[in-house]
């Protein structure tokens, strides 16, 4: 299973992904990595495992891709052959000419259990809220945000003690078990989906 | 403590604190059970457990209570001398008059994890959403549906066998543990709440 990852911070993720690749633990191979940040950690720690890093500028939206730049996206991500897109921590949202090109195919990691708390700082919004529980959420891109068909979730628990930056800590610890396991159940083709709901082949 | 429970079905949560308020597991004291139902489960199970067991028609609504109905709900709730109201499948909005005579002592369960799936058939809405993770949730009552400040939760997995009936009665196997659990540190006074946060003292 070819993967395209896609993201603008320290990589904390694809790093995971990519450990477990080289492991065998997780029968994939990361065939591009993708950045809108240009000195973006991710970049370099893809570098540094010897995968291939590419910087695409954004263009000039804060939250978008303009259209050529979202045509590069494309191209390159066809041109490595990836099978699956996956966001890890990318801050731009996906439009729908670029999802139409791998429909399906495009996956991400949410720090919360959806349908709670989409959007930014889904931890501080737990937190705020008061619940007791949270989590991580990896599911399918589609139109919406943070409203795809989900793949795998996992519990964190929230301490009386929690401020956001000890709440975010955990769920980003949940966050780098639960893809790479996720990703392993797509690579050994044992999920299906019907409707929204998915389970195990 | 002094509980008035509220319920317009089978009374399952009634009963799972009633026991533990006889068994000394819960140190409070089931004063009244009032129902809008008068042929409800509740009010026969109340009797056989010798509580003091009263009907109360609802008046014209579906959803809610007539302000006479209302009154007298308060009234027998008053006169009972409780603390705290606890709804245990009531199926009628408790409006604002309601609620102010009694401000923060009035708690539900729901069978979610909200703030996902607030109102009807929260089960059945997991379940069609996809999550792998649902629960129950122990909250304040205030103005909103199933938005008040969450004393506690506890979660259930979702099954890929599951229907809308086995998600339900495991949910509510753990409504069970979670309200009676819940009711005894609000009985022994260990649960302090700020803001929306509630935080065990």
């Amino acid at each position: 299973m070819r993967l395209g990852i896609l993201g603008s911070g320290q990589g904390s993720n694809m790093v995971a992904i990519a450990e477990q690749c080289a492991s065998g633990a997780l029968p994939a191979v990361v065939s591009v990595v993708i950045s809108d940040v240009e000195n973006a950690g991710i970049l370099s720690r893809a570098r540094g495992m010897a995968l291939p890093a590419v910087y695409i500028a954004p263009g000039p939206y804060r939250t978008k891709l303009d259209e050529s730049a979202e045509q590069e996206y494309v191209r390159v991500l066809k041109e490595a052959n990836v099978e699956w897109i996956v966001l890890a921590g990318f801050m731009r949202i996906i439009k729908s000419e670029f999802l139409e090109q791998f429909w399906g195919k495009v996956v991400n990691i949410h720090p919360s259990l959806l349908p709670s708390f989409p959007g930014l700082e889904a931890w501080r919004q737990a937190l705020d809220y008061g619940v007791k529980f949270t989590g991580c959420t990896v599911h399918i891109v589609d139109h919406g945000i943070d409203t795809g068909p989900i793949l795998g979730q996992e519990i964190v628990p929230v301490l009386d003690s929690d401020t956001p930056k000890t709440l975010h800590s955990r769920i980003q610890e949940a966050e780098r078990r639960l893809y790479p396991a996720v990703l392993r159940e797509l690579a050994m083709d044992q999920i299906g989906i019907q409707g929204r709901r998915s389970h195990r082949k």
